[in-house]
């Protein structure tokens, strides 16, 4: 019988087993923010280190960096975030709430079975037209009675220094991309790569949504995974078409369902002015497809912002050809919070066992599980025994000790945390070094020497 | 012959290698902001992830959890950092320039031979009165015509939603550990840990320091790693040492040199109010010595401060002896940014070598040096045999290839990466898969087969 995820259920087990908690929850919260758990805290620690490990360390190309979130103001100039960085706002004048007009055109399109309901670059004036025209109401109040539409810049703002004026002010990056296109020099100079070659950083970055929401999907604080790869103009497109793959690839490996993603060309309309390709690779949540990883070919469009509004030399002299060019530079980002969700969406199951029994089970991919395995005596006698396999596994993975209540009570505990493997110490582990090895999935059990296991946790942990 | 150690030395290698750039460095900079390099964040990754590993992983005691950046702003003024995080400013009439009055006043303590040079809690006017009474000049211009002494909070402040008013302005939090303690229940409940029990963070936190300087020892944007560890009240002292002794040791055993570190157990007077007992841990930097770790057993003045203002229960009830109680806090807390400044200051040397020769080298101990091994055919014709060894120890390890040069310069490269092990491939390996190996430190060579090589290098990164 297949079981119907929703997102109640995943918010609700995050809850209850450690993973995410909302934010300042005794004070009652604060808007849409997130607090990661015991459990949260190493799904979403694994997540990073295995991208890192594979865009960065088994990447020949790249290297990573690790920039500012405070950066000089003219940053944002440059990157065009100042002046374009916004989304159209509206408000009703009868109930006060507040919306993104392109948001409630969407739905109303979407509604009427516009097969592609996009208002992406629509005008304020657009929007407002096409508001009036089709009758809209407010999704709050049901009044038809909005205020006229703004853009609303999307960077927080923040002050440094003891002063408050304009010449102090400042904003938290609403991206880790910038950071790396202004050290593009640098890094080149320093690491003495040659194009071919990419920057990757992984860091916080912020946007005032207005309407943040779905749980940690959209959130205001949030988490990029971010690589811009630098290639000679005209090898663009085949570079784009690498690292969709590499991105498709990665999560497959890391046990993404392949019927829950999909690649999303833009289309013209929708590409930004400067962008030679865009492809999102999307991931069916319990709300509908969402965006999870773009993979866009810029051009030289941030490193020509940079040279021209700084003045100084962002290009690449080619060594053997003596050319001298702007590379182009093709970004795959994805949201570490994103990805996070979609791993503990996409891991979620219950199941009917045998005897009428049922359990709740996330099916983590042994490399990114918050807990590789844990260490069960099977009585409190034995619990010498099983501190000595503890201490031992503790220096490699990330383990737990349970001897609370029964076996089987212990086992459904780390089904719901993930677990690959419970490892029961029993009587017969005091005369042959043996343990009983149960696997997560299969729920199968099987005998190992203890000087098996680190080798067999480390196995299943390749991807 | 011994060589002085500068920080320009320090600074100068740090950003001609690619471990530490200026922020924004191509727009003129941004006050006192540093992005790390491909070589930088590998080092800075290296000694987040062996804190996570000692602190979290092998502590049975210990669970992680990674709470947002933005927080409800009743948490700051629960903790008191609303009404007392601040610094006395005072600005220099004739000159303009702005300072720390406290600081102005140590100096001069100093420089008259005041053996405990320290102004910490005192009143703006006692601080007045000191500077008036001993005729202090401003630093900058010589004057003695200062403004009046002021409070200034050293809290970033920010405005979420789409309005500025009072409302929505929220702070960035100046430290992890109130995330953990808002989520002391919370992180109890679902981990099922008995006290004593503590809660590791590692993530950014925003001070709006006055001045901002000694490189990255005190910048405005810096990451801690902070451990808060619950215990039962008259337990407190006895944890206090245990962890002050596991922060000194986990220095030692990464290699910084003994001599170069020191507890300073603040008196009486330097306590906070709250506070048992407060010991640092700090390093003799080039400019001095330097606050590194903070161990302050803090009672239960944190957890008694949003019982209060929060109305929510924040006592624990032991199962065993059915007593109930808020639970005593130790809290070793240190900047990852320090830390890794630390570390580099203490591994960079210079040093002659025979025949008239030099090299400067970063001495990292393994488990935290950026790049484990360069991988350095002999010559081109090796190249094959040299990507297929790179290829394997890339999986591994972050691992370097160079072909460009001769191997002394290709050594001197690595050495000032602080690379330990550089593995030649020459014509020999195609014969009998051995390798030569480089020590760094050494400078010995000894050939080893291609198959030993990951295994000694994990065993080298032990610590």
């Amino acid at each position: 019988m297949a079981v119907e995820k929703t997102m109640d259920k995943v918010v609700a087990l995050a809850k209850s087993r450690g993973f995410v908690y909302p934010g300042s929850e005794i004070y009652g919260g604060l808007a849409n923010t997130w607090d990661y758990g015991p459990l949260g805290v190493e799904l979403k620690n694994n997540v990073k280190k295995a991208w890192w490990q594979k865009f960065i360390h088994e990447s020949k190309h790249n290297v990573g960096i690790d920039s500012a979130i405070l950066m000089n103001s003219e940053v944002w100039v440059a990157s065009g975030h100042v002046g374009n960085f916004t989304d159209p706002l509206m408000d009703c004048k009868e109930c006060k709430s507040r919306f993104r007009a392109d948001k409630i055109v969407e739905e109303h399109m979407t509604k009427n079975g516009v097969e592609k309901a996009s208002a992406d670059g629509w005008s304020n004036e657009k929007l407002k037209q096409y508001i009036v025209d089709n009758e809209i109401e407010c999704p709050n109040c049901g009044k038809k009675n909005f205020t006229d539409i703004r853009q609303f810049n999307l960077m927080f703002k923040t002050y440094q220094g003891v002063t408050e004026d304009s010449k102090s002010e400042i904003h938290l990056r609403p991206e880790t991309a910038q950071g790396i296109f202004v050290n593009f020099k640098n890094v080149q100079r320093t690491s003495r790569k040659k194009v071919p070659f990419g920057i990757g950083q992984i860091g916080k970055s912020f946007r005032n949504e207005i309407t943040p929401g779905n749980f940690t999907f959209r959130t205001r604080e949030f988490e990029q995974m971010e690589l811009e790869f630098f290639c000679k103009p005209g090898t663009d497109l085949e570079w784009h078409s690498y690292w969709k793959e590499q991105c498709w690839n990665f999560l497959l490996n890391l046990g993404i369902e392949e019927k829950n993603i999909r690649f999303r060309d833009h289309d013209k309309e929708e590409l930004s002015h400067y962008s030679n390709a865009t492809s999102d690779i999307e991931y069916l949540f319990p709300f509908g497809w969402g965006e999870l990883w773009g993979v866009a070919d810029r051009t030289d469009y941030d490193l020509t912002q940079h040279q021209n509004h700084s003045g100084k030399d962002m290009s690449y002299l080619d060594p053997v050809t003596h050319e001298k060019y702007i590379p182009y530079c093709i970004e795959p980002s994805v949201g570490a919070d994103r990805a996070v969700l979609a791993f503990l969406v996409d891991a979620y199951d219950e199941e009917e066992l045998e005897g009428g029994d049922s359990r709740t089970v996330m099916h983590f991919h042994p490399a990114i599980a918050p807990v590789k395995a844990a260490i069960l005596p099977l009585t409190k006698k034995l619990s010498e025994k099983a501190e000595e396999v503890y201490d031992e596994l503790r220096k490699d993975f990330n383990v737990e000790y349970d001897e609370a209540g029964s076996i089987g009570k212990r086992y459904r505990r780390q089904d719901e945390a993930g677990t690959p493997y419970c490892i029961t110490i029993d009587f017969d582990t005091l005369e042959d070094s043996t343990v009983t090895v149960r696997d997560r999935d299969t729920m199968n059990q099987f005998r190992m020497k203890i000087d098996e296991l680190k080798k067999f946790i480390k196995e299943k942990m390749e991807f």
